[in-house]
């Protein structure tokens, strides 16, 4: 069964970037036509990645190299059977490298992807590939020329409007009709994901335990506004307007999600909270138990998803002391803004995004204020980091080139984690350079900066651990000015009124704030369903960088997030914005598959190496 | 001082309709540079028309022909000082007329247009120029790359939040803060003018009766849904997403409404009725009673405008033995809905929209219905007049087309309301051959049909006199079938149980529904004012096309609406979701403009011919 290994396109033949990419496809698919998985792996480079978001593998995951493309599509192609590999537009060619948009037809799909191209041994050869679906078959999203016509037309005895339907439907909600999928948490991720699922028609409910859809952010600390921009946070269907600040406050966000709740019909209970929940193999379905503005039911979903953010179970370190503090103590999480402080002398532990917000509002509300700081903290500016981390791809710039969300969301998506970073260590030096006068007034400040392990800088930071940065809006001028005091070192214990340090200081407080950040998201499992699921399911998060905080082997893909896990039907959604919205799709698309009984063989199934 | 009159470019010369375009521009640009209007006006066609909205005569008219032409520039010129012309993209050319878009400046603002050139003495000439001003310089909205940036960097002392400076607005408006605009009435009309005079920083308010925002739409008889299509119907800022049903229902509308008020920060006071304002020329400022849920306020607004819409004073026919029928009697406008009326026999007096409506409804809900028709009714079927009426603007089809929202309203409005008809009829010529078996069942029914005095149809009759039509999604056919009841001419009195037309028809009835209209919108001048307020401003509506209900003489624009009338600091607001999108904008600049202070003397205001 050996097949004649035909060579990729010849790259002197082939001058334009579209004749080249055209030609690649044209091999790649008569080569998948033919189910020569050999032929097919050597249109890749000697060093490649190709990433699968549910379209191939009913998996989040990529891999790498020649023999992981024939891997991939040893277990995949007969079933998947992809083919129509067509450009979007004209492809680009840039440094040697050809940058080409196409869609593509699955077995049961549609979907879209980008390829970059390079030369090896004077052929076009694909060094990133990503394949992504975005609809299935006969089960399209009612949008646009589908969008459905409200008003039915004709004369029907006894028709019922959209309200009444609402209505009946509300009223049979978790009563007489079951959820296919419970998600547990409507903040942005729980909500985005609810949004997506009524749009495919999944029965599905998303509780929170807040009275009010967006109450997660409004209940935040006063002075809290984005740390990311407004390109960067759509939600899916319904963009912000274009008057819509780059960095939304709290409670503007808490109001959109609100309204989008309710303008994207999602089903929602507020003031509910889960209580315990089990999955039978039996009947297939989970018994949730839960208090519903307090009267408990019971519901049983096929599909649970643990939507309660990776900022969602506070980590407050247990310390000698506490018990004896006469002062107030709360977790950033709890913290309600300066206003009750002033002229009080308050102990912040931590020096992330979290504890800097802090610091500066209550120091803006004439508290004294003293900041801990127990391990080094990555700091970029707000305005280096838009200019030069995020501006290509969300920006009013990216926007005005024709970068739209959607297009930029599959670029980020389509760089590879394993070489991520070697595209991120530049940025951040320039970012370095941009600011040295800065960063010196930090370091003589005695603040201890890092740019991370490898140097690759914010993101890299928040994929791989999701903590350890502050994305400076002009608290951190603040610790070098000495107007928040900076002290450095664990914490050894709380008096009865002060925070004493490792090397024996003593800072005096009347509060302290724990901003010690949040724990692993399987905690959510060990609370609600049982600790032997939690450490089935294991770590959630992290790429398995083998750096700080994110340790290996390594995964490649964010453990456990958006794709099947170790435990049958349950999963795991979050992120910021940004992820919300874009991975929301492909959990929505694997849940959807399943409640129409299309099959979704996993391939390449997580391994799990670390409990939390 | 007479100018050489040189010629318009010439047709042979430049056969690429961008360069004719561009040619023309260029030739216009400089006689207005010269100040040269006879030149300026000799580009003009034999027969043309100049709409122009806000740009040049700070007010919404339309001029016709050289010498209307010359007679707007002459006023005008000086202090418009018009330049930048630019054509926004390749002009294109079809049938003999070659059609252009181009932006321009004026002295005080920006301006788009759509010219349509054509071959005159072998000369390009205009034909149709529309002229709009978009935007005041150094009044911009912050939108796109003028967006605020919400969070503020920087740390400063006692800041405070967007939620702390929201509540302190709505603490001081209305009594420490007046506004500046005062706008009575707030469904889509007040809503939309508030979310734009929000956006230029134009102190306002929008008050109204109801509870909450969208129960204008909410309140209406339960199986009302929108019976214009989607893509007519954004808002300004925030379009609907794309699963947003084709026609929406109506409480759908009333949350979108609520939503939109929120999202868009539209100063807004639900449950709050203005009893009675007069105007100061002394002080310039209108002194409006108002009762904010109970309590009594005044408020000092410098403008006031009425956008209690087109469809909100109801018009109740006096009949004879309306005080002895014992069943009940409502206006259209007050009907819940078919459910309380099942078994019932009702009465429907009228044949429009609404009429056809509750009669579906009624029927659907097993109530014995007859309608009463008094008048010939134009109807078309709903499929038919997206397809042939809207579908070239405002569609799927033309979204596919370039044809955005924004440009759609302008093509619309480029159409000078003198010779729409011409365009009008050939389109119903279609719609009637295409149903032309519904039209013949209707006919044999006993259906007085009509299609407009002209047959220019439905668009037509809508701006000549709002009413006289039902866009038919259905219920036509039970009129047709005979399962609604068709009882015709004028009602002669009620007895206690029955109605009796001039005839002698004796019409039993449980229910009668007075589906028969609404008044002038300067009916709301003379409640909220004075009669004699209401009089100085005249009729509100119609075009003066001397047809029925649209008595001349020719105005050539809406009488009153959106632009100044002859009572200074009151405006007129309203209309569908189109003109309430489309025509917001150019009353929020006019007021912008006075509210800043830039001059805006007024070319062209209307006269009175007409009260009510």
């Amino acid at each position: 069964m050996t097949q004649i290994l035909e060579p990729p396109v010849d790259k002197a033949a082939n001058p334009d970037p579209t004749v080249a990419a055209e030609g690649w496809f044209a091999d790649f698919e008569a080569a998948l036509r033919e189910r020569d998985v050999h032929r097919a792996a050597a249109q890749f480079a000697t060093q490649s990645f190709w990433r699968d978001l549910v379209a191939f593998s009913w998996n989040i995951t990529t891999v790498e190299d020649r023999s992981g493309v024939e891997g991939l599509l040893t277990d995949t192609l007969e079933r998947t059977d992809p083919s129509r590999f067509v450009l979007e537009e004209q492809a680009t060619e840039e440094d040697g490298v050809i940058t080409a948009w196409f869609v593509f037809e699955t077995a049961v799909g549609r979907g879209r992807g980008l390829v970059r191209l390079r030369e090896e041994e004077g052929r076009w050869r694909a060094w990133t590939f990503l394949t992504t679906l975005y609809e299935l078959k006969g089960h399209e999203e009612p949008r646009g020329s589908r969008r459905p016509m409200g008003a039915e037309h004709g004369a029907t005895k006894d028709r019922t409007t959209w309200t009444e339907r609402r209505e009946a439907e509300d009223a049979s909600l978790g009563r007489t009709e079951q959820p296919y999928v419970l998600v547990v948490g409507g903040g942005q991720g729980g909500i985005a994901l609810g949004a997506r699922l009524r749009q495919l028609g999944v029965p599905s409910l998303v509780i929170d335990k807040y009275p009010r859809p967006g109450d997660q952010w409004r209940s935040r600390y006063k002075s809290l506004c984005l740390h990311d921009p407004v390109w960067y946070d759509h939600l899916p269907y319904l963009k912000f307007p274009d008057n819509w600040p780059v960095f939304a406050p709290k409670d503007k966000v808490g109001d959109w999600l609100e309204s989008y709740t309710k303008v994207m019909e999602v089903p929602y209970w507020s003031s509910t909270v889960a209580t315990s929940a089990s999955f039978s193999e039996g009947t297939g379905r989970w018994t949730v138990e839960i208090e519903r503005e307090g009267e408990a039911l019971t519901l049983t979903p096929t599909h649970l998803v643990l939507a309660t953010g990776m900022s969602g179970k506070p980590n407050v370190p247990v310390l000698p002391g506490q018990d004896v503090f006469r002062g107030e103590q709360q977790h950033s999480s709890q913290h309600p803004g300066p206003d009750a402080y002033r002229g009080k002398r308050v102990v912040v532990i931590g020096s992330n995004n979290s504890a800097f917000d802090i610091c500066g509002a209550l120091w803006e509300h004439d508290a004294d204020v003293t900041m801990v700081q127990r391990s080094s903290t990555h700091i970029v500016k707000s305005e280096s980091l838009m200019d030069i981390g995020l501006g290509d791809l969300y920006s009013e710039r990216a926007l005005a080139a024709g970068m739209t969300t959607e297009k930029a969301d599959l670029v980020f998506a389509s760089l590879p984690y394993r070489i991520m970073h070697e595209f991120q260590i530049p940025l951040y030096e320039q970012m370095k350079e941009r600011d040295a006068d800065f960063y010196a007034r930090m370091e003589a400040a005695g603040f201890d900066l890092d740019w991370g392990d490898d140097g690759s800088g914010l993101f890299m930071k928040y994929l791989r651990r999701g903590s350890g940065y502050y994305i400076d809006v002009g608290a951190a001028e603040l610790v070098a000015d000495g107007e928040v005091k900076l002290a450095k070192g664990q914490v050894s214990h709380l008096t009865e009124d002060s925070v004493v340090l490792a090397d024996g200081t003593e800072l005096p407080a009347d509060l302290v704030v724990y901003a010690t950040g949040y724990g692993s998201m399987n905690g959510w499992a060990a609370d609600l369903i049982s600790q032997d699921v939690a450490d089935r399911v294991g770590k959630v998060w992290g790429l398995g960088s083998d750096t700080t905080k994110d340790p290996g082997p390594w995964e490649g893909e964010q453990r456990n997030m958006w794709k099947p896990t170790q435990q049958p039907h349950l999963w795991f959604h979050g992120g910021n914005l940004h992820q919300s919205r874009h991975y929301s799709l492909y959990l929505a698309l694997q849940l959807k598959a399943r409640h129409v009984g299309i099959p979704t063989p996993v391939r390449g199934l997580q391994e799990v190496h670390h409990l939390s």
